[in-house]
């Protein structure tokens, strides 16, 4: 048994002490976990659109200083009282969303959007109101109910998805949001058909995971959107049978999908989290049965509009978080998936970085150069 | 065989000569069928707030003058070459929504908006592209495919549901739009299932067949809200088990809604046409698996709008024309229905009145005071 069961552990952490402030790699103090809970060394985080949502002052929930990172992969270091679907060893993979087993939620068996902790998470505390950081004298808060951009973190065992340990951490761990969350919108949210025409707008690390769900699915058309050519060659990587470019088109997007398609696409999604686009995907779907998906996130305040009878004539908009994946439940079929070459998961990542170069990571994406950058810690 | 068979028939009928006129009784000539069509001796024509948003004006496609009215029951009087589905005789209920059986939409499987002569018949225009009435020397057009407020029409085969005979024609007229959409949007389009949390904002003939449909559904409440409290009888009639007036609260009726359902409603069905209140209906529904659909038409122009978020969290935005009910196919089943006694159909009729006083069954629905008026015509 490791030695530091029961201690404060101190380690490096990326701590973003105010909103629109880089990172700052910072020696933290974890307490050890209390009861439900679980300290975790992280191994590897992929670094996500939403860390820098927060970063960027656009989540109202926002609270600082905090330890973002919610897209990461470890070994459990130690447990606390009571806890029992994890020991001390185990591979893991943090949820943003829990899997209580026990709420209204998910005993509805209609959404994996357990919310028994909701509260304390938006918080950026534990379930018990407090938090196992502290930097610099002053408490630093949890994000997202996972916060793995520190090299060693408490979780809930709730929010905790216990993974293979032949998976390599630095891989499944795009897992633990992006990848899971355009591929489960597809396969568990649209349950798009063989044969169908789908749309996806935005080829970003959750676009590119809805085109590898589409191709999974048999869709017959899969029309990759984005207004950067750049990501246009990954996209038929993963399954995109056409590729355009809005900007290249004098029409808006939603007319020339119509008329490329005969009438509209049986299913869109939307990956960007741009409101705009989020109508542009409803109405480029076919009347009678279209289906438009909103997976991205949008900022704070902004809304989606549309003229009702884009509705009443049969289009259904409907959203999709974490893929509507329930992590603990079926996270560990997804890593299974990959290990037997059923889904891609290596070709999403395109820089591993150590954590000391995280500003340059998120640098990276907010140029558009990765798809996904993966921080590795403890090294 | 009638003596008009094949003669141009002169008749009376209610003329909508302009936008935001009252209706005139006319003598007007109704053309014979050419191929493909059916002429019909209408005996009764419910009316609806469909014909008023059109009289009203605010019908981009309304073209005038015109003969309205898309809710009758009647005897086929002559039909046209090729016409095999019904013949002289048949009891039947025109539809707004055709069913070819042949066009994409009617194969899908996926909804009953069959489009193969919406663009004539959005002009007013049997699918030909021409009219089959004519009133003191001018063309006039039909509406929606139907155009019942008169003694005699003249509509495509694919736009006639048989019906058996034995059926009373003053009563199931009416299934011929308010009640199967209101009834169908819950049975067909939300599919309610037993044990539900349902609301339903408007109580007009749509509002209550939505209601007796979520009874039919064997859902556990049924919220029936409208700011007429003189509905309120009415909605528990047909299975309400409460009733809520939203002036009767300060909070929006929304969360109100959410706190008296522990989370909010599993359904709800917006049966007025108000885009505020198609917000309020989606926001009421409960994070997770709430689904909202919209049944009422809204004014032109307007758009419905809300956060992304509400449906990130899975709540499911929905439409519903005509009770998703594919009028050829299963307008015969739902007549059954109400000859076998379980769906109410009289209790929709407020007022029986002749074609005369069309004008005094209007300014009866605009006051509130009807459910459903229904003309009376060839008396």
């Amino acid at each position: 048994m490791s030695t530091t069961v029961g201690q404060v552990i101190k380690c490096k952490a990326a701590v973003c002490w105010e909103a629109k402030k880089d990172f700052v790699i910072e020696e933290i103090e974890v307490d050890p976990p209390k009861a439900g809970e679980v300290r975790i060394r992280v191994l590897s985080s992929g670094v996500c659109h939403t860390d820098a949502y927060t970063q960027g002052g656009h989540d109202s929930e926002g609270v600082f200083p905090s330890i973002l990172g919610h897209e990461g992969g470890g070994v459990v270091e130690s447990v606390g009282e009571g806890v029992t679907s994890v020991a001390v060893g185990d591979h893991v993979i943090p949820l943003y969303i829990p899997e209580c087993r026990e709420c209204k939620f998910c005993k509805s068996g209609k959404t994996n959007l357990c919310s028994i902790i909701r509260i304390t998470q938006g918080k950026g505390l534990m379930p018990d109101g407090t938090s196992r950081f502290r930097c610099r004298g002053q408490t630093v808060y949890h994000f997202m109910g996972c916060s793995t951009f520190s090299e060693y973190t408490v979780v809930a065992e709730i929010s905790i998805a216990k993974v293979r340990k032949d998976a390599p951490l630095d891989k499944v761990c795009l897992l633990g949001c992006g990848i899971t969350t355009g591929y489960g919108a597809v396969v568990n949210t649209a349950k798009v058909e063989e044969g169908a025409i789908v749309a996806v707008f935005g080829l970003g690390a959750v676009g590119l995971a809805a085109v590898m769900g589409a191709a999974e699915a048999k869709a017959k058309r899969i029309i990759a959107i984005d207004i950067n050519k750049e990501k246009f060659e990954k996209a038929k990587l993963f399954g995109a049978t056409e590729c355009i470019c809005p900007t290249d088109y004098e029409k808006p997007i939603e007319q020339l999908l119509v008329e490329i398609t005969d009438g509209g696409v049986d299913y869109s999604f939307e990956c960007i989290g741009n409101v705009k686009v989020m109508r542009a995907a409803l109405e480029c779907c076919h009347k009678g049965w279209g289906v438009s998906t909103i997976i991205g996130v949008a900022p704070a305040g902004t809304e989606i509009s549309t003229r009702p009878f884009q509705l009443v004539t049969g289009r259904v908009w409907k959203g999709s978080a974490f893929g509507g994946v329930k992590g603990r439940s079926q996270l560990p079929g997804i890593v299974d998936k990959y290990m037997d070459g059923k889904i891609k998961v290596d070709e999403f990542v395109t820089f591993n970085l150590p954590l000391s170069e995280i500003n340059e990571a998120f640098h990276l994406m907010h140029e558009g150069k990765s798809v996904r950058s993966v921080l590795q810690l403890n090294l």
